[in-house]
């Protein structure tokens, strides 16, 4: 069984975004590694017959408020970005396309980007030249980039990466897999934490 | 504004059990009372416009999984009752009647009485003599408990607590409001006590 630590996110996820601001010091703290994967949330819930929340009033009146309280009490800076919610393709495929041709730490540092980007500093990380700049940062060729949003290959196979995940039993996000255990919430890392630290100490 | 903490609950939900078990504990440490109040989660799951998690198998699934974790790590014997989920309306009558009857501590101490027996010890708490009996400890006639289970007004200011909760904006449970700020879940006491901690500091 792998020791990593797979992170399941969609890039408009608020959640997600909290979780991702913690858990690579968490992975390190305990010797593991994280391995990002982006899905859409779109997706899962059609496969679990879920509401997605900014559809169910009442849960999103509620949400607005938890979200940005718990930014706060984690001390993680947090703006919604302008037209929240929208669904977010383009850098899902992006990150799809240079984990295979630029390495997992290459697609991981530029997904990190983009959610401090998007939930931090509102940048619309849809737009295609926005996301060729954040990944020229990280040395990659902006005509490569944008060459690999247009190809149906990657957008098949960042469609895929949804499927798998279901086929895992996730079914919102974030979503984390440790030793075969399923986390759900930013509202869990301590759990998984607590959990971590069992297995260190039993080892 | 009053400074109680509302704690809304179904006798039916393991999480509403695991935060019954530290609210108490919670509140008095801050040097606040708790107004437990039971609802019905069908009723506020219908006026929301949300599933029930057991129809929803993938999330189920997990939430089997997450609650024995959530009681573990927090040690709070936990144990599944014996065919569960079912709805529950008798202890919601009973407790509805004990507080305008025996007032509300008698009435709070029913329902954690109530909790430990379903989700401690698998006691059936549907069964109208197994509550006659802990209300019998608590000092009430059991002839009396046993006539207003079947008293019409009671079942109807029963069924009215779930509407008033949702006019609140109450669409699961456990539901915290505290000040006018509401926080939904078990693992949002952690974030009710940092709350509360700054409203100590700041006061």
């Amino acid at each position: 069984m792998s020791r990593d630590i797979a992170f399941y996110f969609d890039f408009v996820s608020p959640y997600a975004y909290l979780a991702a601001s913690r858990i690579e010091r968490l992975a390190a703290a305990h010797g593991r590694q994280v391995r990002w994967q982006p899905v859409l949330m779109t997706v899962l819930s059609k496969a679990a017959g879920t509401q997605l929340t900014p559809f169910v009033p009442m849960k999103w009146d509620y949400v607005r408020r938890d979200v940005a309280r718990s930014a706060r009490l984690a001390g993680i800076p947090f703006h919604w970005p302008p037209g929240f919610p929208k669904l977010l393709l383009a850098p899902g495929r992006a990150m799809t396309w240079l984990a295979t041709t630029h390495g997992e730490d290459t697609a991981a540092a530029f997904a990190r980007t983009c959610l401090t980007a998007y939930f931090g500093d509102g940048v619309d990380i849809e737009d295609r030249e926005v996301l060729a700049g954040i990944a020229a940062r990280l040395g990659v060729e902006r005509a490569a980039l944008l060459a690999a949003l247009e190809d149906e290959a990657v957008k098949a196979a960042f469609r895929q990466a949804s499927e798998d995940a279901i086929a895992q039993g996730v079914f919102g996000v974030p979503f984390m897999i440790v030793d075969g255990e399923p986390f759900w919430g930013f509202d869990r890392l301590d759990q998984l934490e607590l959990v971590l630290r069992g297995t260190r100490e039993a080892a």
